[in-house]
């Protein structure tokens, strides 16, 4: 095979994603045409259904990109909070990120866009859940856990303390977010500020002492 | 006017706000006609025009129905924290009404159709917002406020507490809820636990001593 072959296909493939999450995020699933996908990438028709069997599909390769943004935040998290020697510092290390990450405009959009077409797709979205939020909340749980093992945390629950620190970090930016737009009211500094103060409502409930060791 | 004219029109009235209703959670706003709800009321279209001068119209009627719910929690929660005499039973108390309030199917199901339909109508999730979660935080803002001039809790910041407790009652069952569906896997005993597990954290953080006087 040319090599150039390769290139232009990949080209066109991520072309025809670009082309389809513009589409679906602002006409929605059901308003959007695989025509129309294809007008937008500049490829044909059968180009769409070459890389993408069909609309579902081409929609679930959309919606669980996010997948490995939870990833690599996960991952993130468990790193800082591995060998950690300031838990409170590291927890807001850990807050402001998770805040960056999620209240990102793009993520939101999904997000929005999953709940939307719930009813319709429920297995996607149910995968959404467990592959996003729900993997999140179990690398927390998992790092929470150890930290209770170090005796820096006191928790006998520590997937319940990682529901608490998600959306004591999370909650009001993401649900305004959720209703007015992604463009909300939320500067840098006010989010700094959030994730701060949940660090320490969540350490006034699950620090053994000081959490400073 | 007979008497039985208004009673007719009223009953009519609330025939199509709940064949809208139906509709519009089943199907979505935009792929529901007027024609539809009509069929579904056993009223005429031109009667739907009468009641209602358009379907965006029709549609704003039915999704601020959830003011009147979060007053009337908003209110109850007032009452309770007002004079209380055990914070940690009363605040137990607020949650998990609060619980039994947002995750009733219908408060869920019309959340996720304003959540969708939020980029068509912004101004409409924007009141949605300001009068539903909005004036419920502003609520709990102003009863947290009082009780820190009473002594029972310590907060500079009312406002921030009060999305504190909301989001440890709330986040974890709603956001599940919102990808899951309304008939989450959440028991009674279940939300119990998140109710009470959510005033322990918040007064760990916020409770001057002992939070019972």
């Amino acid at each position: 095979m040319d090599p150039r072959e390769g290139t232009q296909s990949a080209r066109k493939h991520k072309a025809i994603l670009e082309a389809a999450t513009t589409l679906f995020l602002s006409k929605g699933y059901q308003d959007t045409s695989v025509d129309e996908i294809a007008a937008l990438a500049a490829v044909g028709k059968q180009t769409v259904y070459k890389h993408f069997a069909d609309k579902q599909r081409l929609f679930s390769e959309i919606i669980l990109g996010n997948i490995a943004i939870a990833e690599g935040f996960a991952s993130a998290a468990t790193d800082i909070l591995r060998d950690t020697s300031d838990l409170r510092r590291d927890l807001r290390e850990v807050a402001r990120r998770y805040l960056a990450v999620v209240m990102q405009p793009s993520v939101i959009q999904l997000r929005r866009l999953i709940i939307a077409e719930a009813d319709r797709f429920p297995e996607l979205a149910r995968t959404y859940y467990e592959r996003v939020p729900g993997h999140t909340l179990t690398s927390l749980g998992s790092c929470f856990q150890d930290l209770a093992e170090r005796g820096l945390l006191q928790t006998h629950e520590p997937a319940l303390a990682a529901t608490h620190f998600a959306w004591l970090v999370l909650g009001q930016p993401l649900n305004q977010a959720m209703f007015c737009g992604y463009n909300g009211p939320f500067g840098a500094s006010e989010l700094d500020h959030l994730a701060d103060a949940a660090v320490r409502v969540f350490l006034a409930a699950y620090a053994t002492s000081d959490p400073r060791p």
